[in-house]
């Protein structure tokens, strides 16, 4: 049986069926902010939504990033490592593309395992 | 066990194991269409797939979308939201990306669980 | 149970649960070649961690290609069918994007099972 949670007309935020967990591609709530505070703003999200579906940012299993300006990585990934439990390392893809939402800077979306 | 189904030289267009299923970055067959009429082609070429392995588009759990220009994307949300089931929304994410193809406005990548 | 392999400080280039096997977006090692030489480049380093994971390209299910310059996909096919088994393809898709790293040409993201 497939669970949602956070549905918006179009999709939803995640859903989980059996021990797999999908999210959405999530943007910062506040894009007032640079890419940084933007994936910081996405990666709380992300752990307030696979605590909905019973799980934690240990159980990601692949992650896709998308940069508005792929030079941004360096800046993003600062916020990754301050965030990421380095025990608990997901795969992870991170490329350049044009990004819908003004003031867009990046985009994620996860996969997980629930226990 | 794999199944796959409608092979090309390259690629399996729909693979089912277990209860996933796994579909291609899908095209529209007619291209002279606007980006709305192409998302709709490739809709319904998804629910040909998915029928194939046994499911059907309330399982899908997972969709990717690129599009050629992202500023196509109101319009290809009319498209969606004429075809999916609101009661049944997976996870999604639209990015802008350089697509393959001549006259290609939006490539489609979906995912999936059988009953 | 999550295991990872091949762990840099962000990410696991490979990380098995259950029968499923997620690879990390992948470049190649030495990119002074062009798009058909790294593909193979890449399309090794693949086939080295599905072993580690024990499995193998037969049992690939979906593979994400990126391109630099999406005009490099028939060059960048050449190599995967010369790789790739016939009678085992998995659900593919290739869009263009920007990518990290300098000289890159190609990122392959995959997902295998394993027996």
């Amino acid at each position: 049986m497939i669970e949602r949670f956070e549905t918006t007309s179009r999709l939803s935020k995640i859903l989980a069926v059996g021990n797999s967990v999908f999210l959405s591609g999530l943007t910062a709530k506040d894009k007032s902010g640079d890419v940084k505070q933007q994936a910081l703003d996405i990666f709380h999200q992300i752990e307030g939504y696979l605590a909905m579906a019973g799980t934690d940012k240990r159980h990601l299993v692949s992650v896709n990033i998308w940069l508005a300006d792929i030079t941004l990585a360096p800046r993003m990934n600062e916020a990754w490592e301050s965030w990421i439990d380095p025990e608990a390392l997901p795969a992870r893809a991170t490329v350049g593309a044009a990004l819908g939402g003004q003031g867009t800077l990046i985009e994620v979306m996860a996969q997980a395992i629930r226990p």
